[in-house]
C-alpha cells in the first residue's frame, strides 16, 4: 500500500470528510425523507460487523480494494499507460474520487445519467463511452458539458457529429469528441482506416466539437479464457484502430486519446502502439468470471487482482437432505454464470436461479454445512450487474463496517 | 371494464389524488431533493409521448393493466376464491393499492423491507412470505407488526416459531402466523402432513403467536408448459397440503388462511381443496416467459392476460449488416430467457446478454429494419428482475405517459 493510499487519504478522497465521519452513522450520505423512511429499517450502530448486517446486502473490502486500485495503478504507470477507469463497474462517485485521487486520468461512464451523477459527486473528467443520438440525450450532453469542462463523449457517424455540432453551437459550448472505432465485433462504433479517419477530419472541422482522439475497446477480448489466446485476441483486434491513430497523426489531427481495453487485458494493452489509457473497471471488485479467465502467471485463477465484492446471504431453511436455501436469489445476485462462490467453502455449489432465494447443494467433501440463520459471504458471478442491484454498499475493514457509500449511479441506464 | 374500475377509481386507488395530479409533473412523488437532482437532467412534459421518453425506461400500458386486474379479479371470485397479489412482481405501491381497491384480500410480499414499503405506502394487509430467521429481521417483523395490525408473517419451523413468540411479547405484539408448507420442491417450508401439523399446533400454543392459517406455494407449477401438464402438477403437489389443511381443521385450529398457487395456475388453484386465495403476481404485466406456456384455450400463446409492461430503447448503431445494437442491455432488461420480444415486429430477434447494449438481429422475412434514432418496444422477458432495476414506471394511456409510478419497492430485497 502507497502513502497515497493511506488510510487518511482513502477517506479523505472518498469525501468522507472529518475522520469521525467514518465511523458509520444512519445518516451518512442520506437525505432526510430517507432517513425518515428507515423508521421501519433497523438502524446499522457504530462499527457493527459485516457478519450482523441484515441481508442479502452488498459489502466491499476495503483492504483488498485498495489492494487493486494500488495493483492496477502501479503496473499501468510501469507500462507507461493511464488508467481511465469505468464507473459503470461500480456506479459510486465515492469509487471513482479514489481512482482519480490515486491517479487517473479520467472516469468513463456508459450513459449520459451516469455521467451527470458522477458529475453531481465531483468527478470532472468524465469520457462518455456510448453515443447520444436522440435530440433530448444530445441537449442533456451539451447541457452537461456546460457544467462539466472535462467531460468528452464518443460518436461514430457523420450524421451524429453534424447533430452534435449544431447542438453544441445552439447550446454555446464546444463538445469534445472521440471517435469510436469498432474492433470488429459490430457492436459499436465505425469501421476503422478510412471511414473512422473521414469522421475524424468531419469532426475537426465542425465548428461546434474539438476532435481529442479515438476510443476502441473489444469487450469480447476481456474474458477470453487463457492469457495468451487473450494477449492474441485483445492485439489483433486493436491492430487496425492503432493503424487508424497513426493515420490520424499524419493527417495532422489530435489524436491525444487512444483509449482501449480492460481489466482481462491491462497487462496486454499497452503492446498496442499508442494506446493512451485503459479503461479498467472490474479490477476494483473482482468476480467469478474474471477469476476463472486465468492470469499471466497463474493458468488457473485470475489472481492479479484479490476479490473485494461479496454479497452477505442468511439462510433460510435447512430442513432437507443435501441442501439449503438463502435469502439470496436472483434479484441480489443476478444469473450470470459462473454462479456465485461461497467464499472460504469448498465442495458446496451456490445457485441464484430463483428471483428470491439462493440454493445450496452440498458435494461429498463440503467443507461444512449451515442451519438455519447462519450467514456466509459470496464473491459475486459478474459484478457490474450485481452492484446495479443496490442503493448501497458497506466498505468493511476487517470484518468492521467503516463506511456506507451511496451506489449513486445504480439505475443510471438512460 | 367494469365500473370498479373506471379511470376515476384507477387515479384515486393509486394515490394519484386530485385529478389534475394525474397529467405528468417533474416533482409527481419525488422528495425536493430528488428534484434537485434533476438539474442535469431532461424534464418530462405534460402528456409526453412514450416514444419521446429517454431510454431505457419502464412503461406500463394502463388500459391493458386494468384489463389484466378486471379478468383476474372476475374469474376467481367465480370459481370461489381470492386473490392475494404479490407485490414482489410489481414493487409499486401504485399497483398494490389499485389490486386493493379492485379486490384482492391482501398483498404478499417476499422480504420484509418490501413489507415495510408496502405499509407505508397505504397498504394494510400485507402477508409475507418468506420466513425471518435473524434476531434482527425478527425485531423488524413484530416493530411492524406493532404498527401495521394486518401483517401476517410464515414460519417453517418450531425454533423459529419459538423465536418469534419469544419476541412477540417482549415487543407487546401478537404475532399472525401462517405455516409454509414445502409443496414437494424443498425449497422452503416444512413437510406436509404430521411435521406441519405438529408446527401447527405449535404456534397455535406459543403465547405470542396467533395461527391464522397455511400457505403453500408451488413456482415450479407455474411456467410448465402447456395447461394440462400445469395442471396435473399443480394439482398433485398441493395434495398433501389439502389434506393437512383438513387434518388442521380436524384439530379445531385456525385455518382460514390457505393461500397458494400463482398467475400460471390461477384458472386451476380453485380446484385445490380448501385453498383460499391465490398469490399471482405476473398477470398484471406478463412477460415473455409466460406467454410461451400456452393457455387453456391457447396452447401456442398464453393470452389470458395481455402483456402490459415493456421496455422502450433506441438504436445507437445501425451501421454494420444484418443487425443493429440499442441502448438496453441486461441492465435493462435482465439475462432471463426468452429473451424480450420486440412488440409488433416479426422476425426479428433481441437479445440483452452485453450490460449496457441489446443487440437486434434481422432474420430473412423481417418486418423491418431501423435506423440510428429510432425507438422500439420490448415486451420484458421476466417482469419480476426487471422491474427491480427502474426506480420508476411511466404509466401511459395509449401512447400518452398519464402518470409516473415510483417503483418504492425496487430493490428492497432485504
Amino acid at each position: 500500500m502507497t502513502e497515497s493510499l493511506s488510510r487518511r487519504h482513502f477517506l479523505h478522497a472518498a469525501g468522507a470528510g472529518a475522520a469521525s465521519v467514518w465511523i458509520p452513522r444512519t445518516v451518512h450520505g442520506y437525505t432526510e425523507a430517507e432517513v425518515r423512511k428507515m423508521a421501519f429499517n433497523e438502524r446499522v450502530e457504530e462499527g457493527i460487523s459485516k457478519w450482523d448486517l441484515d441481508t442479502p446486502c452488498l459489502v466491499v473490502d476495503l483492504d483488498r480494494l485498495e489492494g487493486n486500485l494500488d495493483h492496477m495503478q502501479t503496473t499501468l504507470a510501469g507500462n507507461g499507460v493511464a488508467s481511465r477507469p469505468h464507473a459503470k463497474t461500480h456506479k459510486c462517485p465515492a469509487i471513482a474520487r479514489l481512482q482519480m485521487a490515486t491517479g487517473s486520468v479520467g472516469i468513463c461512464t456508459a450513459k449520459i445519467s451516469e455521467a451527470e451523477v458522477m458529475f453531481e459527486h465531483g468527478i470532472e473528467q468524465i469520457l462518455m463511452t456510448t453515443v447520444n443520438v436522440t435530440p433530448r440525450k444530445i441537449r442533456r450532453a451539451m447541457h452537461l458539458k456546460k457544467w462539466c469542462a472535462g467531460f468528452i463523449q464518443a460518436v461514430d457517424t457523420a450524421a451524429n457529429a453534424r447533430d452534435l455540432s449544431a447542438a453544441a453551437a445552439e447550446a454555446g459550448v464546444v463538445a469534445d469528441i472521440v471517435v469510436d472505432v469498432d474492433p470488429g465485433g459490430h457492436r459499436s462504433g465505425i469501421t476503422a482506416g478510412a471511414p473512422a479517419l473521414e469522421l475524424a477530419q468531419l469532426v475537426d472541422t465542425l465548428p461546434g466539437l474539438r476532435l481529442r482522439g479515438m476510443l476502441c475497446y473489444d469487450g469480447g477480448a476481456q474474458h477470453v479464457m487463457g492469457f495468451a489466446e487473450r494477449r492474441t485476441r485483445a492485439l489483433s483486434s486493436l491492430e487496425d484502430a492503432a493503424e487508424t491513430h497513426v493515420q490520424m497523426q499524419r493527417a495532422g489531427l489530435d489524436n491525444g486519446i487512444f483509449s482501449g481495453g480492460g481489466t482481462g487485458t491491462y497487462n496486454i494493452d499497452h503492446e498496442t502502439p499508442g494506446l493512451t489509457d485503459v479503461q479498467v473497471g472490474s479490477y476494483v471488485f473482482m468476480d467469478a468470471q474474471y477469476l476463472s479467465i486465468g492470469g499471466a502467471d497463474n493458468p488457473d485463477a485470475y489472481d492479479d487482482f484479490e476479490p473485494a465484492l461479496t454479497v452477505m446471504t442468511t439462510v433460510l431453511n435447512a430442513q432437507y437432505e443435501g441442501r439449503a436455501t438463502t435469502d439470496a436469489g436472483a434479484k441480489a445476485n443476478t444469473i450470470n454464470k459462473p454462479w456465485p462462490i461461497i467464499a472460504g467453502e469448498t465442495d458446496i455449489t451456490y445457485t441464484s436461479g430463483s428471483d428470491e432465494y439462493g440454493s445450496i447443494r452440498y458435494g461429498a467433501n463440503a467443507s461444512r454445512t449451515y442451519a438455519v440463520g447462519d450467514k456466509l459471504e459470496l464473491i459475486v458471478s459478474h459484478c457490474d450487474p450485481v452492484v446495479n442491484l443496490y442503493d448501497q454498499m458497506y466498505g468493511v475493514r476487517g470484518d468492521t463496517v467503516e463506511v456506507i457509500w451511496p451506489v449513486a449511479g445504480r439505475g443510471k441506464s438512460v
